[in-house]
């Protein structure tokens, strides 16, 4: 089957099941989170207390960790969730947001990937760049690194990880250490708006919960965003900003069809 | 006073009172449930460390505990300001999030109305179904059991409680053990957004801090969401999705005149 | 130069640098505030682990402390950022959100203004008031008190604690002790959303964080989200409200330009 057909087949799957996405993630965006999920057919539920994060993830059929406002208590949250995601098959998709800004993400993130060994980690070039040793000019948690190479870091960092990578910019790349693919979809606003580097996390977590392919779901997620991002910005008339722009994103997320996500991906694979 | 007169004095009230509502609340939605509380008039507070609550609650005409995003030191601060508001008449509104889910979330909603006995408690069929010790299939946070026999559960549930029981879906049901009113209002829409359900609660308690009536609050506050997404949705066109909706529920509900709630409130009762 | 040149200056240099405005403030209003802190021009980073606050903020260009929903955890990480920031020579701009509404809130308002001398305060007359050890009635977190006097208090509460005190309310005020800068921007429906004020002083921290004259960059940030709040109130049509004018007060806040900003500005200054 070839990944169009796949990814047309990923969004009619979430449509059927609806999955539920279990999130551990920032307080910041995590409405947005929410709502995103809702938007493209899942089910999102959001808990993070140590107490209750097994038998959360044990209803999940993914689960999204995003370290944007981490603490003790849910980096604890976190792990214990993800070893019983990994006991369960539930796949984990880990954003490793502002990675290398601080001690505390960076050695958090690399506890995850070493203990969860994520199904997909998406992030930013700078915060990959991270995760791969390399040198990243990190300023907070936005990516200030140059798009170079993208494609050579996330086959390396996959296969030297065993995850799918995913690094969004102004082309995207995912990689499963084999195949490549370079998605053209999107528009600059989207990085006028918070969060919507974590609602596509989300969004690559809801295709993740609906099939196997995580590669595909992997694509799927950012192209859903970016395509989302392209007819939300298309519709903007004179005076409108990134209020009446974010509001239009969950409408172009809600009305997205398979057929559409399908044709209008702008792809480029290995 | 018949109850749609009552349900127009209720808004009035809120209007002229704009009560302060205190929250104790999940970190998902709360920014929503802040913003329908101030879009009918009332006037949010959210404050949940055991070192302030029961000094907030002193200011507040209602307190609403939603359990959507439990931790140990959340659960301390309900409790604590929870007996301060039986102590001082302050009406307790409970919204059991997804109990049954999980043992943390059952267990807590049972010590929160055993300890508190709320005035209303307000959930899906799910959710009402675990407190009232009959089966139902939770997956996470959503409600998936079936509408029949909702009014005979929420007036057995009431009468066991001593509570006012609010059961939200299609057709809602309020009972306070002797009274039983079924709310016709709402468009399915509703559920593709995440915090509809915390923020008909939060209604639910802006009119409880207006009104001693409370179980006309419940019917109202369930009545303005219904109606609020009726009218969002009605205002959709081509194109638009939740993100637009959304918009359109605050529009509406901050639009709402006491003679259109009592108006157009779609009632049976017995 | 004069005031309203400089104002221009500011905004430029926001869109110029994109300042990174690091916060440690609540979860009810903080998505809001990172959005308005993008749509002007910044780069909003929210981080409130003791563990790593330090590290951010030694790349911050302002650091916004918010104590709308405080807790022991978090009230450390203030203390700590405020301190490492005071160290790098960082601005502190705090919002004492709810001050003396509970003693949590007043103890930690006077802990923080004691040991960081923030360089900007901003808040409504009732806790300004609170602050200057005036008598103010507070009813939760909402401001009751009339704005009579507010030039006086402002110069007054400024020359004591060696902070710009930034009063918004019908007329905005802003003194650092020898100015006071009277600004009757903005529209009464700003009272109706929630977290205008909490917005406000992010936008004061992010001129802060772009310029070192803060004088100017309080009365800039004021000016900016009474402007916007003008424009989106202006943009409604029949049966909008307050959902519409959230999204259009970021549309604003991202359209707007020096030049509109300097030109619409509608000071009186001493």
């Amino acid at each position: 089957m070839e990944i169009r057909e796949k990814i047309c087949t990923g969004l009619k799957l979430i449509k059927e099941k609806s999955p539920l996405i279990h999130h551990i993630t920032n307080y910041v965006t995590v409405n947005d989170c929410a709502n995103i999920v809702l938007a493209i057919g899942g089910s999102p539920v959001m808990a993070d207390d140590s107490a209750e994060v097994t038998e959360m993830v044990g209803f999940a059929s993914a689960l999204v960790l995003n370290i944007g406002t981490l603490n003790t208590r849910t980096i604890e949250s976190m792990l214990i969730a993800g070893l019983k995601a990994k006991e369960l098959g539930v796949p984990v998709i880990l954003d490793p947001v502002g990675v290398g800004a601080t001690k505390l993400r960076t050695d958090t993130a690399d506890k995850l990937i070493r203990e969860l060994k994520p199904e997909v980690i998406r992030g930013n070039m700078s915060e990959i760049k991270v995760l791969a040793g390399l040198e990243a000019a990190i300023k907070g948690v936005d990516s200030l690194a140059d798009e170079h190479g993208s494609s050579v870091v996330a086959k390396k960092l996959a296969i030297e990880l065993g995850s799918i990578i995913a690094i969004t910019g102004k082309t995207d790349v995912v990689s499963d250490g084999s195949q490549v693919c370079l998605i053209d979809n999107g528009h600059r606003i989207l990085g006028d708006v918070t969060g919507t580097g974590c609602m596509t996390t989300s969004l690559v977590g809801t295709f993740c919960g609906a099939t196997k392919d995580y590669y595909t779901a992997a694509v799927a997620g950012i192209i859903s965003m970016g395509l989302a991002g392209e007819i939300a910005h298309a519709s903007l008339r004179h005076g409108e900003g990134i209020g009446t722009f974010r509001a239009r994103l969950f409408d172009s997320i809600y009305n997205l069809t398979p057929e559409i996500l399908a044709k209008e991906g702008k792809l480029n694979y290995e």
